[in-house]
């Protein structure tokens, strides 16, 4: 059901094509922010920046930057600053989520440990704020600051709502808003402040990475059940395993009608008592209620939220890009 | 040989009588601050704040603030920001050190969960940045972004030369600079800084706070070898147990001259394999070594580090307090 993502990965070198340039300094600034008398700092930020991400928020901070033919070096170093936010927050998540591979790689809690996770963390974040000063913008700390405050939010309230299979699709998206679009949206409304946009412009691009965000994480809530370890880089129903409430389950849980089923979803997920061949049951039931297809039918409302919001910017070569990333990200299998 | 604590309470109170008014203000703040729709987070909060710390490092930013009679908000939501880092190192690190028990009450991890204390220090710590935006001062949140770099840095420092029998005083030193006199440092330099004093203030309130933070941990780690439990909060012997080289610890290593000594360090604190007895056999060597009264003498030199720093700074009843809650500092049981 999930098409092949040629043209997402073609959105992606393309965009990356218009700002690469600039990517090659973010990476440039993010290793020398890593240095450190601490051996063990630079070893795990080594491991987190090179595992091959996508880069896409920091890619949304100097694009939308770019659409304004910016031509200082705020962009780079608040670019870098996102993604130390978001390499801190997969750093904690991999913690609490106890996961083992991510990217293709053993996660740095496997590797080094949950202690040196944390705490390793906790410096990636201090050092993305050490970063945003140097932009001298109090207004950049302030989209940060409280983009990150949103995120830590969305992720005790992400915990609170694992293992309640009555979490309702609002509470879900209250999660995805909050853990995965807020950084999204702050990437690119800081990079188009720095630039010196307008009010309207600002909010456009905060808009569009809020939208995108959306759509982005629901698209990786559907793959979690839909995609292929290769191409994930980690394995297939980490979220079921977790149980944690995501689109797809909430889906599948409401079309579950008969006894059999709701006890079914109430152990696996309710009461976190999962055996062999469960993942395999919970994803014939996930297929049977159509919950992939309903994911990203609501992925791809968001996906036209994130296009009309473009709209209202400049028109160019990397607005445009923009347009694919978020048309292409529904059929992406990465 | 440590001799009551009446003197430092006396210090502590005398303080909170010329910054109460303010440190009311900073709870108010906090709590405010603690809002949130998830309610676990102003669970964890108040757990955090309510359990009777000593509210030293705020005080210090209002007791800087208030040496140079400032009349200002800034303060305010400065030294709240201040303890809210604390409080985000706080739950990490009991988290990092399996703590199970802190001023008393059972620390957040052992009550909630390590997940949970590892999110709500997030959320903590994004918003002591907020708050430091309400400052609207750059320099504020330059001085305290790299603060936290540096303690996150320590923390992994510390982790690093846990178990290593071989950690020297300076590694040690180093560890207590970053760890705990940095935040000290901040919270007196930057409170100078919001009232408006010139570089030299700033730069005395900076050195006191550094000299009495790190004086304070030294003096933190020798209670921990001879305080009781019901004065610290805590149970006597944590450090030992997690096999943490503290100061004690290097002063009675460097005296273990004898081989069945030296093997009792290296397998108690260098394969941290311990049984019942170590601890007493641990203290009965810290004794006979006059490693506490050796820490303690550390200790005193950078209590008159502080005393001096103090001299560049306007004379006043607050200035005054401060110099007590340095020389009382010494013989404090809690």
């Amino acid at each position: 059901m999930i098409k092949p993502d040629r043209d997402f990965r073609d959105a992606i070198v393309n965009l990356k094509g218009l700002v690469g340039a600039d990517l090659e300094r973010v990476n440039d600034t993010i290793m020398a922010t890593m240095q450190s008398q601490v051996s063990l700092i630079p070893e795990m930020a080594a491991h987190l920046i090179n595992a091959g991400g996508k880069r896409l928020r920091p890619m949304l901070t100097l694009a939308a930057a770019g659409s304004f033919n910016y031509q200082g070096d705020a962009h780079i170093v608040l670019a870098a600053a996102v993604e130390l936010i978001h390499g801190a927050t997969l750093l904690h998540d991999d913690v609490v989520d106890e996961s083992i591979l991510r990217r293709g790689a053993e996660t740095a809690n496997i590797i080094w440990g949950n202690k040196e996770s944390v705490l390793v963390g906790d410096f990636l974040f201090s050092r993305s704020f050490e970063l945003m000063v140097r932009t001298g913008s109090i207004r950049v700390l302030d989209i940060l600051s409280h983009a990150s405050a949103v995120i830590a939010e969305g992720e005790v309230l992400q915990l609170a709502t694992q293992n309640n299979i009555n979490a309702s699709y609002d509470m879900y998206l209250d999660v995805v808003k909050a853990k995965t679009a807020e950084l999204f949206a702050a990437a690119a409304e800081s990079g188009a402040l720095v630039a010196g946009a307008d009010k309207t412009q600002q909010q456009a691009f905060r808009d569009y990475g809020l939208s995108l965000g959306i759509a982005y994480q629901l698209i990786d809530d559907a793959l979690d059940y839909s995609g292929t370890q290769q191409a994930l880089g980690k394995a297939v129903g980490d979220d079921f395993r977790e149980g944690k409430m995501t689109l797809p389950i909430v889906f599948a849980i409401a079309a579950a009608r008969d006894p059999s089923s709701r006890q079914f979803w109430q152990r696996t997920i309710g009461d976190n008592d999962q055996t062999d061949g469960d993942l395999e049951k919970a994803m014939a039931y996930i297929k049977q209620s159509e919950a992939i297809e309903k994911t990203l039918e609501c992925a791809r409302q968001f996906v036209d939220d994130a296009l009309r919001a473009l709209n209202k910017v400049p028109s160019g070569p990397i607005p445009n890009a923009l347009r694919d990333i978020a048309t292409f990200s529904i059929t992406r299998g990465f």
